[in-house]
């Protein structure tokens, strides 16, 4: 299949297959070919797409229904024309691919004018995903949609331009999310269903609660922990109703329960899946010779647990494509794809908040034994104008401190911080190499010990025993068996503070050591301030003092975010009690 | 000096030195202290600070005299009551140290009641830099002022509240473009006076123009190759002459050409020293027992070039106070400090710059082989509204692609690839490793593709043979020997193009590659294009056909930088020519 003759331009092989077939023209397939095609000028290489857009912005289409791309038709980053004239690539929409004969090397598929069969010496299928459609009656609705193409943006976008009033979104992944943020900012009036406990189902309770105020703010009514039981269309409109047995009347229905690999026809083929995604392996290479596999529909083990597991993202994708390329036209000289990490993003509202690498549900699954860390540190200097918290959650392992995972929330500087330690997972340090980095400070931009640093300064002092931590999530037994030590000054104490706390301001401890251990009476003691700092120092000194203490991690501001809307609750307001 | 028993906490060692003496209240001094307290209740810890203020925030200084930052306390972080509050340290203000016996332990200090002798068991120095006075006739001016103090920022603060119209800024490194910047947004004239070829010497030719461009969009009068000869008093306002013979009126002039270690009491004191910079080992120790140092005192070898020099820098020094204390109070047990890669960021108006590892120079004089690798994609999707461009330079080594070096310069997103690439370059990454990190992307935030992924394919590119580049800076030379073959359209090329180069828009280039061989005759192809992704294609064409080709590294933008002000006389504008 491989002529190694050495080409014009003297690399060891830009001679591959003749003739190359790309299933799929969108994200890792179009990235395939544009590459490939940069590789070698001779092949023939032919992209197959079933819809009638190639290249398109799928990442965009919610800012297309909320308005703040007015023009659909700035998501089709690319047409088979502009294809052909910069890359010579032949690129033919509508074409369904229905069958592949791995021997033979045909792929066949269902256009407008009939079936055609098209030989290949090379394969690489994109597929991507579908959307998954929950045993939910009346989805036929035709008020009921998807937002997978430019069309089902394009169709959102007049619904809302046509008058629609009140949207149900069926799902609060990220798609979901975005789809709601965009209705809502458009004016619509949105009820946000989501059968996982809180929206952003991957986001741990710390940060998905900042998303769920914010989407509230947004005027968005949050649904969780409720599944949709049907759609009933109406002549005005839908209804939705829900597990509860509550009915919401809607103008559109988006559908946005999540994705799965759209692979039936190949593993009609016979390539190797698991779990309906293609097995890959580290060059994207299918179980039959000369087929590869990228983006969406494909299977790869994790980069923090090992497992393996669909990843369906367009940037992970769009890398996967150019490396495919590489082992296709130079095998041999290809690097391997990239163990993903699952770094993913979202804006909502003025919040921003992200993940990397694994989180608390997926090392629990993998068996890893791991700590975490909570912070709020400013995403700038906090004398500087602007200076907003940005909500850090990092998962360390227990041993040695290895990243396995951060998430952060805020208004400002998430995404910084989040692909700064994305890079630094993907380089497997240690938190405490986080210290070390040397970040960019000036007042508008950072502070001298920038949020990573910090948590690698935290991390560091928890893995050498410095600092111990309790977690919000076990504040009923620290309630059941501690004393609770609230070093906040007295105005902060006033605006909440848990049932039967000791309330000492941090500023005072040194002198009142002996106090707080007669009111512990042997048991333990653990500290509170509002974000981990204050209680960090008051620990030190009762540890140093004898004392078995530990600082409550993130402080009150995670205890907030996990009691969630039990926080007002669980909380004591003096001035209540004086009332 | 060190017990060795178990502390109450069950920590190896919390019994470090009894009396800890610390010179230097801001920064690296500061942090120290904070950290030293942590770990050990029992010590005694005495920070002397010459001035009024300790832990100030010099690095919002110049924020205060354009007024973003109006009050002038709010700079004032921590005072000597709040540390004694919170961390039990003993803040000495008011004390100038002026001796220092390394065999009797002690230090001597000059305070306003005379002079104190303190003993010490571990004394750390963060005594900081002072700013270079050059050799200007007249500096004493009551109207010339450094920016190093809070007395000095609010000493400019008001000159310019009291009606200065016209400054002059002394030296265009960080803190000259970061006053320059300041007085113009308060709308005083500047005049910026730089010695270098350009503003923000440590930057690249390529980004330091965006910075010129924008100072003057803020009109500020940017003078460089030229220094200051005199500064003359006079009655109204000073002049300040300049090297060239021109004479520039000033109601005020800042000295900011750069500063120097401030340490001649600690070189009399017989401390190692290297140019005037106090000489560290990995812990930070001196060359005397039982003394450390910190901060912009010391020199320490860089970690791209293992050349030392000393770094002034908040970031560093603030972390390396940390650890130094690990190493005072936990001999054995502390990380060793990092080796500084200089990461460094200046807001200039709506532009941001920003530099990490080595630059062009240093690497020249450390005798490094590199490749330099210039890119301007968006900061995040094109078709989201803001898109603007990140203008990226890379070193890389040139046999394996290791990261020595990046800077960037744009409106937006700047500081956040900066920081990637500083992680990346501390993890010790190669260029193709960049390709692998799975960044946080969604259309606000990124490309599924970001900036610092196809920066790794272009590096990777380049390191395979892929790709081969020519550089702006060889322009004289490419022009003489070689066919210039610019592939952008006919619309941009009549924006400038050079002369006597051929023009076939790349989407034509596949038909017309004898028609280039024809008008090349032997020589070799120097493709251009606008950034260089167009160039890169079409050379992938020329190649594969045999023919000798390289792309402009940065294509037409990098040109126009390096060029600068001559790039209008050196390029053709096809109306201009017809006229």
């Amino acid at each position: 299949m491989t002529d190694n003759s050495t080409a014009p331009d003297g690399l060891p092989t830009t001679r591959g297959p003749r003739r190359i077939l790309v299933v799929g023209g969108v994200a890792g397939g179009m990235s395939f070919a544009a590459r490939a095609r940069r590789l070698d000028e001779s092949a023939d290489i032919v992209v197959l797409e079933r819809g009638a857009h190639v290249s398109f912005a799928n990442c965009g289409l919610p800012y297309h229904v909320g308005g703040e791309i007015p023009e659909a038709d700035a998501l089709l980053v690319q047409t088979p024309a502009s294809l052909r004239a910069s890359l010579a690539l032949d690129v033919r929409t509508g074409h369904d691919v229905t069958a592949v004969d791995t021997r033979r090397r045909v792929v066949t598929a269902t256009t407008a004018d009939g079936d055609v069969e098209l030989p290949y010496d090379a394969l690489v299928l994109s597929p991507g995903a579908r959307a998954v459609r929950p045993p939910v009656d009346g989805l036929d609705s035709p008020r009921v949609r998807t937002l997978r193409t430019v069309d089902d943006a394009r169709a959102l976008r007049s619904r809302v331009d046509g008058g629609a009033r009140r949207a149900v979104v069926l799902g609060a992944g990220f798609i979901g999310v975005e789809a709601a943020e965009a209705l809502a900012l458009a004016g619509v009036h949105v009820t946000l269903v989501e059968l996982g406990m809180h929206v952003l189902p991957p986001l741990e309770d710390e940060v998905a609660h900042a998303v769920t105020a914010e989407l509230r703010r947004l005027g968005v009514a949050v649904r969780t922990g409720v599944a949709a039981r049907a759609v009933f269309a109406g002549d005005d409109h839908d209804v939705v109703e829900l597990g509860d047995g509550t009915s919401v009347p809607a103008d559109v229905v988006v559908l946005s329960a999540g994705v799965r690999p759209d692979t039936a026809v190949f593993e009609a083929a016979g390539l190797e899946c698991e779990g309906g995604a293609i097995v890959v392996d580290a060059h994207g290479r299918t179980s039959a010779p000369g087929v590869w596999a990228v983006g969406d529909a494909v299977t790869q083990a994790d980069a923090v647990t090992g497992l393996r597991r669909p990843v369906a993202l367009a940037g992970p994708a769009n890398r996967a494509g150019r490396l495919v390329a590489d082992d296709v036209v130079r095998p041999g000289a290809a690097r391997p794809l990239p163990a993903p990490l699952g770094t993913a993003i979202v804006r909502v509202g003025d919040l921003t908040a992200a993940t990397t690498g694994a989180n608390r549900a997926a090392l629990s699954r993998a068996g890893i034994a791991f700590s975490t860390l909570h912070l709020h540190p400013n995403q700038h200097a906090g004398y500087f104008p602007g200076a907003s918290q940005v909500h850090l959650v990092l998962h360390v392992r227990a041993d040695d401190g290895l990243l396995l995972g951060a998430q952060a929330v805020g208004r400002d500087g998430v995404d910084k911080r989040v692909d700064v330690l994305a890079t630094a997972l993907r380089a497997g340090m240690t938190v405490a190499d986080l210290v070390d980095l040397d970040l960019a400070y000036a007042p508008p931009y950072g502070q001298a010990k920038d949020a990573v640093n910090l948590a690698g300064m935290v991390g560091s002092n928890v893995l050498d025993g410095t600092l111990r931590l309790w977690y919000a999530q076990d504040v009923d037994a620290v309630l059941d068996d501690a004393l609770v030590l609230d070093v906040r000054t007295p105005q902060e104490v006033a605006t909440g503070h848990l049932p039967g706390a000791m309330l000492v301001p941090h500023t005072e401890l040194r002198a009142r050591v002996e106090e707080v251990r007669a009111e512990a009476a042997g048991r333990p003691v653990r500290v509170l301030c509002a974000s981990g700092v204050r209680s960090a120092i008051a620990h030190r000194v009762l540890a140093q003092s004898g004392v078995d203490s530990a600082s409550l991690s993130g402080g009150m501001l995670t205890l907030r975010a996990v009691l969630g809307d039990r926080a007002d609750d669980r909380l004591v307001v003096p001035e209540r009690v004086a009332a």
